[in-house]
């Protein structure tokens, strides 16, 4: 068995290897001084002093200030950084503030102030890792699940999104934390995820051990499952553009004329409509407006949108 | 709140709604004399005896000979149907002697031998009704993500197949035994459904009721997610059988000149070769084999099949 720092030299390099990040790349590491990026860190910097790879690597950690001590995290991160002789940066949000202020919750706000910053602050042509695991992935299959809706949401956690990349998306948690805990190398508990009042904390907690319990490798299933169902959904979106380009009249107008199948129709019409996604009735009315062939009718689509259905043509717009 | 009797006739005319099936069809129940299946013949019974249908119900039970009560399960369910007014077959078959003679498990050669027997006695042009509910497409999902595998698996249980259909398909269980309880209306417990080393009964036990308890409407969820994954599977088969059509070259070749996506393509070789189905490592394999341009490589596929790989065309073949 190799040395415990050099199993997390070797997951961050199977995740660099499928993902086909280049041996010179450049990249932020997102490091909140949890375990998970605790293990992305030290194995990413290891492959770098082994001669593996020559990356060029960053640290950023944004302090979401919500809890008293978080700047402690902030401080631990850092100076975990910089013994590893990373140059670091760390900011402050106020991310209660930001969900008041946007009335969304805490963790998308979260989210958001996170992504933002990260693409902010990462040089340009650089990568931004972050160390999401199976175990992530599992949780939001499961929580996306338990949410309704269709493929999109059975993706889970995507390994790629613009230039943000998840090296440790195939590894399980527990495995990294073993290899932490031998190396000696500690890291921050975030209390909040020990809060069964989020949803996240309870699929954690209880749902994937019970599954792990029923059959052992089920997170890993998962995530093979929601890697397939991601292909599949990318493909389903990219055969939806191309024909509705195709049904594009130049004037404004979606020539609905020997329809596609409906299966496909609907996403035809979800990307024509964009966001702020209608709902499912909505997208059927439509459907069902412009098969009837009829003239003049009006479909409401929220947002403001509304869509003027007449010969099998159809016509997107804000209200006048 | 309606009689108990007519919350289950409502029960199978929403199913029957959603499948389009006419009100003259003749259907085939088939009833195991289980909660779900006791339903599903009382619902239909009370319908057609309250006029809202014409159909021509009869009832097959098939026992499986796996306990030594079974035959009172059948005379349980045939008399149930007699005291209907409905014509009943009962047929017994040897499971477990199929099983081992097969080579596969019980439960495989139980589903094999009833739906083999069903559609041998179903008169022709008749429908055949199974009783299956939300909680068993959940249950389908659950397994099939421990399972591994794509979205094929995270099908579910369809709705109709062939001349198949599952008109309490959208119900819960417990509204349905809910429904037989008031109405008096007794039903056989299966032992075996209380075994735990059934991976499917731990599910229906464990899992399903913790998913509710996260999240009110759990099943109901995992069941749409059912329904539109499927629909998503059916479109991409749809597309691969089109774009495999449009590559065969005549001469037995598929040419592969202008590849189609990646993930197309793997559907589309899928679809090409057949049963049994290759590993995805050999699907992988042809598409580099293919992508290469090279001439003269064969690529096993298990089964006494191979492919011949020259000039971006493949060749599917047995082997000489």
């Amino acid at each position: 068995m190799p040395e415990p720092i050099d199993r997390l030299a070797d997951a961050v390099a199977r995740g660099a290897h499928s993902l086909a990040i280049p041996a010179d790349a450049v990249i932020l590491l997102a490091v909140s001084g949890g375990s998970d990026s605790m293990a992305l860190m030290h194995g990413a910097a290891r492959l770098r002093q082994a001669g593996r790879v020559t990356w060029q690597l960053q640290v950023a950690h944004l302090d979401h200030g919500l809890r008293p001590d978080s700047a402690d995290d902030a401080s631990f991160a850092a100076d975990a950084a910089v013994a590893l002789g990373l140059p670091v940066d760390v900011r402050r949000a106020d991310v209660a503030a930001l969900a008041r202020g946007e009335g969304r919750s805490i963790e998308d706000a979260g989210r958001e102030a996170r992504y933002r910053y990260f693409e902010e602050i990462a040089p340009a042509g650089a990568l931004i890792a972050t160390a999401h695991t199976a175990d992530d992935a599992a949780e939001t299959v499961v929580l996306n699940l338990l949410r309704g809706g269709g493929l999109a949401g059975a993706r889970g956690i995507p390994a790629r999104r613009g230039r943000i990349v998840r090296p440790l998306l195939a590894e399980r948690r527990a495995t990294l934390r073993a290899a932490l805990d031998e190396a000696e190398i500690g890291y921050r508990e975030d209390p909040s995820n020990a809060d069964p009042s989020f949803l996240r904390n309870r699929v954690r907690a209880e749902v994937l051990p019970l599954l792990e319990d029923l059959r052992a490798g089920a997170v890993d299933s998962i995530g093979r499952f929601a890697g397939l169902a991601a292909d599949d959904d990318a493909l389903l979106d990219e055969l939806a553009a191309a024909e509705l380009a195709r049904r594009l009249d130049g004037e404004g107008g979606i020539d609905w004329h020997e329809p596609p199948p409906v299966v496909l129709g609907r996403r035809v019409l979800r990307l024509a409509i964009g966001e702020p996604a209608p709902s499912a009735e909505r997208i059927e009315a439509l459907l069902e407006a412009v098969a009837g062939g009829r003239g003049g009718l009006t479909i409401e689509l929220g947002g403001g949108r509304s869509a003027s259905v007449a010969h099998r043509r159809i016509r997107i717009g804000l209200h006048p």
